[in-house]
């Protein structure tokens, strides 16, 4: 396995890949789990080879305090990486990406005005910039997202689409922990009753579920549902419980006569988690 | 000659290509004169193949009746295009580039605030957007842009390294009518008096320029001079004249210690003229 820190070393090394050779990319900011792995295993299974990249992108952060949090565990995740087969790990620095004057910013407008886009300004475009100039570097076939972040997912395809890219988004099912907990390197930072409470995230998603197929289809009923299940301390608060298109994010009111997913944010203490569930 | 309206065509032509071959592109919307001629022969010369664009991009119209009224030769444009030997002409309509749901944009921040960006708001963001969907279907290793435009091409440079895109920018020089007038599709709408007046533009610019050879470094100075031989009536108006950093952009106010772009724009009657010249 090849760890390369500039962007030169990495296009060296693509430079001599076999010319229609599946590439699958697999972006992330570190701190590896089993969310991880299951993308890098799907990348793996059905590409040539296969790039991790690790890179905490600091400005898609909201506060400067959580990026200086983010957990960095580099030795952990290189040795996964390794154990699992990858190719290529691209671990640049920040001035690497973002040399002194840079100023060049994307953004998908309208699908970020939903969900956890109204409480993080410039997330997205943080996002959608740090994902195209990784593909550009890095140039795969296929990039994979996982779709616990259904928002983040939707809006990467709508800009390959929208930016004429060549590139298949492959989206990953949610991988959760026994309890049900999706997993997210947030979860370390729980404390122990938080933990416990936080399993109620996917029981109350699926009770939803349940009734959506038992013919639910007010919006307003399933999401009340779902409130009804969540176990919350006084310390805990519900950013949003939104049903949302998955074409536009708009959130449905009222009648759901589209594929939706309902989708989930939640303050454990000053753990901020998110999940979601697919109703369709 | 090849013509081809569709993203599919245009792939596949492109992938019959020798795998290094260098692909020039001369991003135009289209109404060629000899300024565009210039870039393409440029392209020619330094390429195996070149590919033209003609699309009237309408997210870079600041009014609509801007857009409908800009001038369309579509006929008189390929037929340059084939008597100087262009490999491939894409003119996709609008709905190829921008289908419903279209909603990524691209901007280069800082360097949109100054000159042209002042007044025109929204406008380098649609050349931006449109540069990068062009490049990204028609996959050139050097693209043509005219110094006419000084900050598109500053900004163009900038996108490109920030995106980490393997692009290179080649500037070309102003192309001028014999009364100096710098070429531009804008100039068929001047009435003849006008014509005879906007020929003092490239003048007051070299009276300028010929002080600056002499030492002159004062900003304000130079800009007095130019303000001096620009033959106006009461129907013309300057818009500004500036003198900018060629880097940043940003106006020097006083003295000159760094190259520069002297950058003027001037309504005659209704038309809106731009031009420049270097410093340095």
């Amino acid at each position: 396995m090849k760890v390369l820190k500039t962007i030169s070393e990495y296009r060296a090394w693509h430079l001599q890949l076999p010319k229609k050779a599946n590439l699958g990319l697999v972006p992330t900011m570190g701190n590896l789990h089993l969310g991880h792995q299951s993308l890098i295993e799907a990348s793996l299974q059905n590409n040539e080879f296969t790039v991790v990249t690790l890179f905490v992108n600091q400005i898609q952060f909201n506060s400067s305090l959580d990026f200086e949090k983010y957990p960095r565990t580099l030795d952990a995740d290189l040795e996964l990486c390794q154990s699992l087969g990858v190719d290529v790990v691209f671990t640049p620095e920040h001035h690497e990406l973002y040399p002194k004057g840079h100023s060049t910013y994307c953004e998908v407008q309208n699908l970020d005005n939903y969900l956890c886009g109204l409480s993080r300004p410039g997330h997205f475009q943080g996002v959608c910039t740090i994902v195209l100039k990784l593909f550009n570097i890095t140039k795969p076939t296929t990039a994979y997202f996982g779709q616990k972040d259904f928002q983040q997912v939707r809006i990467i395809e709508q800009l390959v689409l929208d930016l004429n890219l060549e590139i298949t988004i492959s989206r990953e099912l949610i991988i959760r922990e026994a309890s049900g907990l999706a997993m997210s390197s947030r979860n370390l930072r729980l404390t122990e009753k938080e933990r416990e409470n936080s399993a109620s995230l996917f029981k109350a998603l699926s009770k939803a579920k349940l009734a959506y197929t038992n013919n639910e289809r007010e919006s307003e009923k399933l999401s009340q549902i779902v409130k009804e299940h969540l176990n919350l301390t006084s310390n805990d608060k519900i950013e949003y419980i939104t049903i949302a298109s998955q074409q536009s994010l708009q959130p449905l009111m009222e009648k759901i006569n589209e594929p939706v997913v309902l989708a989930i944010a939640v303050y454990y203490g000053k753990v901020r988690l998110i999940d979601n569930i697919i109703l369709e």
